[in-house]
């Protein structure tokens, strides 16, 4: 049970962009999570596609939040990220009986929508500003 | 956010010998889900491990449950089959600040633990029995 590692770099670059007062560079943010750059670089398209991150030209430009941390929820951020929230494959839109044949009356679904709805709402019991860390991040040379 | 395919293998095995009278042949299941025998196979002895299967020989042999089917939580073989319940890099046994040096403050953890707490919580409200099709399960030939 793990979530996808984009997920994973998109919560902790929101945490790195909302502890900062400053824009963050692509390097910086690389370089604090020892990520490859091109990792880091689609994760953050898809967080400026989401309205979550903007990304600024110019010589004081880089990435930052697009909106207070306060106002940007963890269950939120999971559902916009990871790929798939299909848990087992009778959650999958193109499950099908031919490929299981328990689909007709079987309640596997059913207890696994349930359990997912309840991780997303203790999830959204969090803010990012709810996150963030109480020191100061020191980053490797 | 998806279960291993071993977990989801495993909960469908369970059901499929939960609704079935007799025991069941590796290669009866490995048809109804369409599965490799090899991946089948390495799911059922790691259910036989923990004690939710019984593998018996002979003629009338074959697989079936080790107890009755309320005694078994779903929450419970979840746990027993991911290979991992560390959502996030900070859940893992060997993080370290060198790798994410946001772990000294950062409440990532604290929030993603609780819910995956809820997330169980929820699924081992449902016993195996609970899951059961209403209907019996047509298998292809």
């Amino acid at each position: 049970m793990q979530l996808n590692l984009s997920t994973d770099i998109a919560l902790r670059t929101l945490i790195y962009l909302g502890q900062k007062d400053a824009p963050a560079t692509i390097s910086e943010v690389s370089a604090a999570f020892d990520i490859a750059k091109t990792h880091l670089m689609k994760v953050v398209m898809t967080l400026v596609a989401q309205g979550l991150v903007i990304s600024e030209r110019g010589r004081n430009g880089g990435i930052r939040l697009a909106r207070d941390a306060a106002k940007i929820r963890i269950g939120d951020v999971v559902q916009t990220m990871e790929p798939s929230m299909a848990l087992v494959y009778c959650m999958r839109p193109d499950a099908n009986e031919t490929d299981c044949p328990l689909l007709p009356g079987c309640k596997l679904k059913k207890a696994f929508s349930k359990a997912q709805k309840a991780f997303l709402a203790s999830l959204d019991e969090s803010t990012l500003s709810d996150l963030l860390p109480t020191k100061p991040i020191r980053v490797k040379p």
